[in-house]
């Protein structure tokens, strides 16, 4: 079978299984979610099998050991990965939800209700444990999915689907509700992402390269997880003991995650009061500043901005650092060198307050709180599938709804116009 | 300078616009949609100049005197315009509206609420009122507009964006808010929608051909109106009088609209006796019928279907009609050959309705109603952008409501992770 046809192949496959998982119950859902979670436990020597051939062929390459870290399932991560499947059979399910109805003059009553989007493919990097994660947030919404994984990954990620297929399946899961792309080459992502016949979303989760590729090629509607370039910024009124709290945390708590603060704004009233301050804690958690030119003035241990410091999503303990005139300044700035995840405005002053809310233009907006708190668990939703960047059907935290889509539901008596 | 770099000067442009407009407040934004009406009736004489224009072209051209009647601005047709720009003024504003609001353990208060998407890009073809149209839709919801017409039109469109923006910048519209190419090079469509860092959308409003092209190019997210294959599906409990009613008008009331029937599915029990009842109604009103073999047995007047018929969106008096063995093949049917649009069953079985409305995999499902009524006015939603055939972001009748997204605003007192 060409790659084309063995790609339509587990399209068809996955619409079929779509078609049967509109008719899971909830109870039911669950009762496989369970399944799933005690086959990955009773399958526990097989993954580990699996996993250690692929981290034996990482480190026999030049693979970085940050990167191999990530690869390795240990026992702890294979418990996580086990009591997260069963979190997700906790959740509440949106699917036949009604979002709202209405009688119409005519007497037609109209229901918009949430339904499954149909078949996902996820497209994602190294780290196998999102096999299970994205398999099981899709079938809980009932859709079928399509798992692309990282090649360094290919047997941890076949023998967790393999677990998740086959204890699912003993509890009723229609078959090839969960696939997994057996294949490594990578033009089998072009031809997954082209076939919009058969796929409602593809969501890749990864670095900005990956996400690229996918759009860049993609037929079938994307959803996009773009890079976190968010900024505290430090106003004039500000609470200048609990900005610095702030920022340490966002900042400093995980420096490797997309809602971590990558730049600093402040007011250029309080910069020369302010910014030792900050100093004293960089220095102390060992911090990099990146500082424009009148940051770099006051605190002589800056390294001077480039042209792509704004820009740049660190991931590490670097910061950027900007005096700015003022909030309309702030936002400016936000607004052209951000990337519209989160973004968070450390103010006592109200008109400011309101400003930044209104005119930052990013999926959250903050005031007097940390930006890490952009997150599903945060804020009330559950597990996530990632943290949208788009506009469009899911922005920033993406839990078990934004996974549905809706249908208007029309009960009528004879009703013509 | 290049066309490249003049679309990007509307881009640029377009989105220093969507930062004003998220200030306009709504009843400022009625009070321009008033003056743009008035401007409209003011400026009727030179838009019914540069109409003329069009219209002389088109006439000396090879186009079909449909296509130009379409092409024309009658008074009538300027009055219903005008008309419609106040009906969005009218209309409930969904910016800034609550979706949901929650306070945190930790005491953070989340609150989603409804925002402007940004930039709005409309690529319509030959009728000239979408400009006016597309571009009060877009502005009540705060968004930039980029407009896209067909060539045959161009100077009724430049005609009829000049009046909207010169009416609405009396009234304090932000300069570029609404913009038209001028530029009829259809090189400019494949510009606009690879402009991913200024456009959060385009919507292509016309034919399949148009979208496809708009979806082969595109970086920036699409919202695609693709056809409408509907069909009506008559149970064996059918009320058959009810049923027939139904069928004519979904069929006959306006053939050429996308939510009118294509396709008839009969159950096998009641084939026999209903066919002709059909078969009578579609004589009188000159419905050319094109039949699968067992309906083509019991009614002479059917044209044989071909492998093309299932398909097919007619838009004319032609139905496609086909025996079934029972609701789970209509289903299937369905599924395999519809556009996902809108579907009816008429029946009197509550198993069979549950099923059908379950499992039909479309944006509006009926029970004993015409398809006929999937429209955001018969909705309850007011005026609408079209009917999306995609199922990420909207789906079904496009209002108000879809030319928004939202935003997560926080408020905190200091919090951090």
């Amino acid at each position: 079978m060409t790659l084309h046809d063995t790609i339509r192949k587990l399209g068809d496959q996955a619409l079929a299984a779509s078609r049967k998982l509109v008719n899971c119950s909830t109870a039911k859902k669950n009762a496989i979610l369970h399944a799933m979670a005690a086959e990955l436990d009773a399958q526990r020597a097989s993954i580990k099998a699996a996993n250690e051939r692929d981290v034996e062929q990482a480190t026999a390459s030049t693979m970085a050991p940050a990167m191999v870290d990530r690869l390795t399932l240990t026992d702890a991560r294979i418990d996580a990965m086990i009591s997260g499947v069963r979190e997700v059979a906790g959740l509440s399910d949106p699917v036949g939800k009604k979002i709202w109805k209405r009688t119409r003059p005519n007497g037609l009553v109209i229901e918009k209700k949430r339904v499954p989007l149909g078949v996902v493919a996820i497209i994602y990097e190294s780290r196998p444990n999102v096999t299970a994660d994205a398999a099981v947030l899709c079938f809980k919404t009932s859709n079928a999915v399509i798992l692309r994984g990282g090649k360094e990954a290919i047997h941890s990620n076949l023998a967790i689907a393999k677990a998740l297929q086959e204890g699912g399946e003993k509890a009723g899961l229609p078959k090839n509700s969960i696939q997994l792309i057996e294949t490594t080459d990578r033009e089998a992502v072009r031809e997954l992402v082209q076939m919009d016949d058969r796929l409602d979303i593809v969501i890749p989760r990864g670095g900005e390269s990956l996400i690229r590729a996918v759009v860049e090629h993609a037929r079938v509607p994307v959803l996009k997880h773009y890079k976190g370039v968010c900024h505290v910024f430090t106003d004039a009124s500000a609470d200048q003991e609990s900005a610095l709290k702030i920022i340490e945390n966002a900042k400093c708590q995980r420096p490797s995650v997309c809602n971590a603060m990558e730049s600093l704004l402040v007011h250029q009233a309080i910069a020369a009061e302010f910014l030792p301050k900050v100093a004293a804690f960089t220095a102390r958690k060992g911090v990099t500043l990146h500082g424009c030119k009148a940051s770099c003035a006051l605190l002589p241990m800056c390294v001077p901005a480039t042209k792509e410091t704004w820009s740049t999503e660190y991931l590490t303990l670097d910061m950027s650092v900007k005096i700015v005139k003022d909030v309309k300044a702030a936002i400016a700035h936000i607004n052209t060198y951000g990337s519209h995840h989160s973004d968070a405005i450390i103010t006592a002053d109200k008109r400011a307050m309101k400003k930044f809310l209104k005119e930052v233009d990013s999926a959250a907006v903050y005031v007097n709180a940390s930006t890490r708190f952009t997150d599903g668990g945060e804020f009330g939703m559950g597990a996530e599938m990632g943290i949208s960047t788009d506009k469009l059907h899911a922005r920033g935290p993406m839990g078990l709804e934004e996974l549905t889509t809706y249908k208007y539901v029309v009960h009528g008596s004879g009703q013509i116009r």
